[in-house]
């Protein structure tokens, strides 16, 4: 069961487990498509309808994915996709996942954390009261840890202090309400392994880039979204597009902000590696989920590199921070667990051209330059609702 | 301003800060009187209605405590309250705030995260909103911690890992979706108070006992609740109401759980002493608040040996542990911030029998039996709601 299958990551990793012979349960209620909507926001790539998308991959494969539309937060709902599917494991990606939509305005900021840790603890209480045994693989981000000033471990830290020693979950440093709402979830299901013997696996994912996967490349009903905007869009995503259209590439602040990354290939990849080698019960595994490590500065230079080969002069500039961050520190985060279990990386120096400054060169006639500076500030977010004007 | 200023430890907070000549307004939805109701529990003392409370302080000081009966989850509510008495410091007890409580059924511990977690959001963007230099006097509990093999520190812990230094959150390791909530609003906090200004004091407060303090003596129409039942009532009030009835103690399993516990007079003292030594804006203060260590076994045998100074004889039983906890474990936590601010503490062994041991005799007629036992399992807990019969 991936919940959020009709979303970037999940799409993805709906089509990629189904040609691996899964049977697969898409459970989503689209709310993603709603926000572009109300935000005056489009995917660059054209995409298809949930529906369209299923019935191609049906006529291409004869492999059929199930289709449960509706809101993880409603139980009852819920309920009934666990009863009729009755999964083995639950791949729950159904959150928001956008730090500056979590910092458009207090509802925003509100609806972020209602929906993601309601959500989350009413697939908890699914599984403990349908499926007991069933590996619930959560997305949760890098972004948790924040930046602090020595190495990142993979979800938990031995510490020796006053001399005795004990192995505890890694202190966390989240910086959006997004952020945060992936921490509030990473401790809520820790508490329901330990307390009710739930296996689950959370994968602290790194900003993901690209679009292409073997499955989506088969037809055009089966692309996957590619966000560039404000709001969405993740970094090198926005650089590609950017440079694709003429645009100086827009570093926030410094450009230090050094993260980890990896190609959305990779993204499905070690879905399946974690379904595949489940966690025991009441065990609470995390694996930080990324191949390398960038700075924002190091992004842009290569996508510089990138478009000279393709005949693009590309600019960057720097823009006024809209985020509270650190923006020179130290980043050594560790990512072994995922490559031990049989992850093999895409890496972004063989990725830039082919998934990702091609489809935007592609694309760009769809572009929306609007769209592309940031437009939430984490300082200036205020109490009121903010509408947004054509 | 005392976000739920009509609950135990509020009332309390409420009356002492007024009786020292701070203004005050109590904000409260009732819902802790209606979880009573709910659950056919009742406090030990009769309680007054909080109109007549506030009528009957007025009476005896004339000093006017300003009310506001509405939710923080009504963020329309709250800035009305907000603007219309204008706080210098809101202490915030608005919380629901039984384990216990959080672990009935699904839609308990839905409501327990989705009301202090959005509950808590509110009132971070009301200060930034319409009283940016507020101090935030915040609820936590020591149970944030959980029971880690190392000293349990006051919010941060200064970590070398692989030859580099920092000073991090305390890891937390929280065992129900009560104390998770905490957890995830210390977490919430935190980035306010770095991403806009806000100042915040983060109380992890212990296990509270006894029910006088100077301004609730002073008429009946001014007593605290005091709870003994399985739901609500914390280990001691419970152990006290059980000698007073000839009903054994009730020793959850081993009784080895040890934890911080503090007089209800030191709470005052402690939320007065926070708010007139304020923390700085951006800064994530927290204190450990408790005065005294016990394990569930000291706590009987000081019981029983003050029941016998009363001439009651006292058993003590154990019963199987309905929580999910280590019952024997390390535990030294530290607690000296608010003792530099000047805390004087109440010891145990001079409260017992005066706030706790004869109060409990005094109103051993209102005691109901048959709240005393657990009812709540940790490993039961089940998705469909759970009645109550009479």
């Amino acid at each position: 069961m991936v919940i959020g299958g009709d979303g970037y990551c999940g799409w993805a990793t709906s089509l990629h487990l189904s040609n691996k012979n899964y049977e697969v349960a898409i459970v989503d209620n689209l709310v993603r498509r709603h926000f572009d909507h109300q935000l005056g926001l489009d995917s660059l790539t054209p995409i298809s309808s949930i529906h369209d998308r299923i019935r191609r991959w049906r006529s291409l494969t004869q492999k059929d994915i199930n289709l449960y539309i509706g809101d993880v937060c409603d139980f009852e709902f819920l309920s009934e996709a666990f009863t009729s599917f009755k999964p083995d494991a639950v791949v729950h990606f159904g959150e928001q996942r956008s730090a500056p939509y979590s910092m458009i305005d207090r509802s925003r900021a509100v609806y972020t954390q209602q929906n993601n840790v309601l959500g989350t603890l009413n697939v908890l209480f699914a599984i403990k009261e349908f499926s007991e045994d069933c590996h619930l693989v959560k997305l949760g981000t890098m972004g948790e840890y924040g930046t602090p000033n020595i190495d990142i471990e993979e979800g938990y830290i031995t510490i020796t202090h006053n001399g005795r020693t004990d192995t505890l979950p890694y202190p966390k440093q989240a910086s959006s309400f997004y952020h945060l709402s992936k921490v509030h979830d990473s401790n809520n299901i820790a508490f329901t392994c330990k307390a009710w013997g739930i296996r689950a696996t959370d994968l602290n994912q790194g900003v993901v880039y690209g679009v292409r996967t073997d499955e989506t490349e088969m037809h055009e009903e089966l692309y996957n979204r590619f966000d560039y905007d404000g709001v969405f869009g993740t970094a090198l995503n926005r650089f590609c597009v950017q440079a694709a259209v003429g645009h100086p590439l827009t570093v926030y602040g410094k450009g230090g902000q050094t993260r980890g990354y990896l190609d959305i290939r990779d993204t499905v990849q070690c879905v399946e590696l974690a379904i595949a080698n489940p966690a025991k019960r009441g065990e609470f595994r995390v694996f930080n989920q990324f191949t390398e490590q960038f700075s924002v500065n190091q992004l842009a230079s290569l996508v510089t590199k990138a478009g000279e080969k393709l005949g693009i002069e590309v600019q960057t500039i720097s823009v006024p921070n809209p985020r509270v961050e650190a923006e020179e520190h130290y980043y050594n985060a560790k990512h072994t667990k995922l490559i031990e279990l049989g992850l093999e990386p895409h890496l972004l120096s063989d990725s830039l051209l082919d998934s990702l400054l091609n489809v935007a060169v592609q694309f760009k006639d769809r572009v929306d330059t609007k769209q592309i500076m940031p437009s939430v500030s984490w300082r200036k977010i205020g109490a009121k609702p903010k509408t947004v004007s054509a």
